[in-house]
């Protein structure tokens, strides 16, 4: 059933946007003067900075460290209704969107819901190899590592006992290197006063990597860098290694190689949005909607898809999936409904492309602005001090700030809570 | 099958201490110079500062603000040994405690596991009321508060949106007392001008309460503030009304009034851990040991039990189950085995007041300090300054002091997430 707040009976266009992320959260926040109804749904409460979100796993921050709830982000923003709801189908030629809890008519549709984890096929490896794209995903990886540390304490054989201490993080891109460096560090620093019976400094962490190096979307000179300063910090780095098996005892890889360990992370493969389907547009592999040049479906001029969910080539590469393409598509979708409303032509879009960064862990990270390389301290007082600014909110900003300067200063984390999901496990 | 590390074969007589709250840490710490060794064990890997867990419960404050890996509190003291695990049964006869993953044989034994909630009898309410004693209790609790706001705003029928903003705490305790009284602020001053179709401020909070008055344990004066001060905040206090049910669509009360809410939260009975039966001791109706002045078990010298678990009476009245007595327990059965270590005759356990306190919302507190009674502005900075001095570690502390300093100037609750769980419920 329809509501009837929201019915196209209504004065103002009702436009809906689906999902929270920086593309929904942008698309939104630019209609703040266009003369229409917003209703934008996310089946979370809040906006998750997840750029941030592999600190959150690794016990450095807190979850609302780097989350903020959405309708508090938009109190000021009076055209905008916010739902928590989750979407269960789009009807494109019906023009509504079923939600679990009801349903919303649109005149205009932004389809934002980004994307999930893909396992390639092999579903019975999710159980076994926790990814990272969701708070929840971050509270669970968490629970695993600092869990993996208690029982390896625990444990009398030094054989389970090493199997507990061994992490194998799958895919060497953005995620898996900042999880596998934070591990390392965790290992080498944090614990090893901590513990009695197991030495976490013998803890072994392996980054596994299909392709022939690590981020892959950085030059190659940024790529060997990092590479050398993994090693440096212990992380035992296996290119060209494809996985061909993952269950409760460890990884099997295509050089018949096997890692036995309790502690499996998926930093390797993403999926869009199953939503995408269901536009009735044409997808790539990756399950990605091609668009036309203003983000709309061709065959729907009033639908966009943003973010990760959209394939959109330029000078014959697809966009990266990052945050800053995923606002500036937001903004730009919100400029071409302005447009049409003052039925005017909008305009195609430029994805402007000011530079990649990487952190590898204390110290160390890599950036590349067109040309300007910078690896290693000023690499990291680069990311750092752009994470920073980019953090949604003054005191999330003022308080991650203080979290980290305690951890480099004491080599803490202050998150190191397990709860939930079983204790005991 | 006992550890060998742990075995009775080794140099030094063997501590083992259950659970890692005010009474085993405290325990443990007081160890620190004594020649034995130490297992500390806890099924969650953290001490928790339980006076402040209402504070997560209500999106105050995110759950590592108050809580410290125990075994990092202890990395200093190298004569222990933390244990994250699950005591499944304790051999008084045969000096054995058995875990869930092994067993320790004890030279003396200390157990300080505290309470959990009773349903009295009511177990089918506990799907219903949700309790306060752990850190993912509260994490529940503020994913059913939080998310009772989001399913009102989604709701288009009055009746069913009033249930959602209803809200039934059971037990008027200092923990009732603070959940009602926060409850009431975020309703009145917190998520306002969030929303769009549910009106946070029409929210009904009741505090049932089985006896004559708030804060029972307090003199009668504070009490009768307090439940001035509760009615002005606007929340609707019942005394003398006892809950005969519980279910998913509201509470009966005994003079057959009925609050329909879809949030229950219970804060009303405290049963002491089932290990207690385990001892061969007598115990209380609630399931407290009896146990001798010096807090060991008459049968079993080498036994003690301490906190919310040990029956003490001092000038005919039952000790409080409050942090400080647990506190004080903890330190004197160290000092108890200290003296029993050089044959030296343990002095009596004595229980030093110093006074009790409770808040009840923004400015508004009651503390009583023997003779010394104070409400109001000057009670709420003495819990604040009182609460702030006794978290542990400076960090938390000061995270804290900013946390709660952003709030008071804006209203605002920096932990509002609603994580795990199933989001959408």
């Amino acid at each position: 059933m329809p509501r009837a707040s929201t019915g196209r009976t209504a004065p103002l266009p009702h436009v809906a946007i689906l999902g929270g992320g920086f593309g929904g959260l942008w698309a939104t926040r630019a209609l703040r003067h266009a003369p229409v109804r917003v209703t934008l749904v996310d089946r979370a409460n809040h906006h998750l900075f997840q750029p941030l979100l592999y600190q959150v796993a690794t016990a450095g921050l807190s979850g609302p460290d780097i989350a903020a709830p959405l309708r508090h982000i938009l109190r000021r923003q009076r055209n905008v209704t916010v739902w928590m709801d989750e979407v269960q189908g789009i009807d494109v030629a019906a023009r509504r969107v079923t939600l679990m809890h009801g349903a919303l008519d649109y005149d205009y549709l932004v389809v934002a819901t980004g994307s999930g984890n893909t396992w390639f096929g092999h579903d019975g490896w999710a159980r076994h190899a926790t990814g990272l794209k969701t708070m929840d995903d971050a509270l669970a990886i968490r629970r695993r590592i600092l869990g993996a540390f208690e029982a390896a304490e625990r444990e009398a054989d030094p054989g389970r006992r090493a199997e507990w201490l061994t992490f194998v993080i799958i895919g060497a891109g953005p995620t898996g290197v900042e999880l596998a460096g934070t591990l390392a560090e965790i290992a080498q620093h944090t614990l090893p006063r901590e513990f009695r019976i197991a030495d976490p400094r013998s803890a072994r962490i392996h980054l596994v990597e299909a392709g022939p190096r690590v981020l892959a979307s950085m030059p190659e000179a940024l790529s060997a860098w990092s590479l050398k300063r993994l090693r440096r910090m212990g992380v035992e780095v296996h290119l060209k290694a494809a996985v061909t098996e993952v269950d409760d005892r460890g990884v099997a890889l295509n050089d018949g190689a096997r890692i036995a360990t309790r502690t499996v992370l998926w930093a390797a493969g993403v999926a869009a949005s199953p939503l995408g389907a269901q536009l009735g547009a044409r997808c790539d592999r990756a399950g990605r909607v091609h668009v036309a040049p203003d983000l709309s479906l061709p065959a729907h001029p009033e639908v966009f898809v943003i973010g990760d969910l959209a394939h959109v080539e330029q000078a014959g590469e697809l966009l990266p999936g990052l945050a800053p393409t995923a606002k500036q598509m937001g903004a730009h979708v919100a400029r071409v409904i302005r447009a049409r409303l003052r039925h005017r032509a909008p305009r195609p879009f430029r994805y402007r492309d000011y530079g990649t960064l990487a952190t590898i862990g204390r110290n160390a990270a890599v950036v590349d602005l067109h040309g300007l390389k910078l690896t290693g301290l000023a690499a990291w007082w680069f990311w750092l001090v752009a994470h920073l600014f980019f953090l949604i909110g003054f005191r999330n900003r003022l308080i991650v700030m203080i979290d980290w300067a305690w951890s480099y200063l004491t080599w803490q984390r202050n998150a190191r809570l397990i709860v939930g999901g079983g204790r005991g496990r």
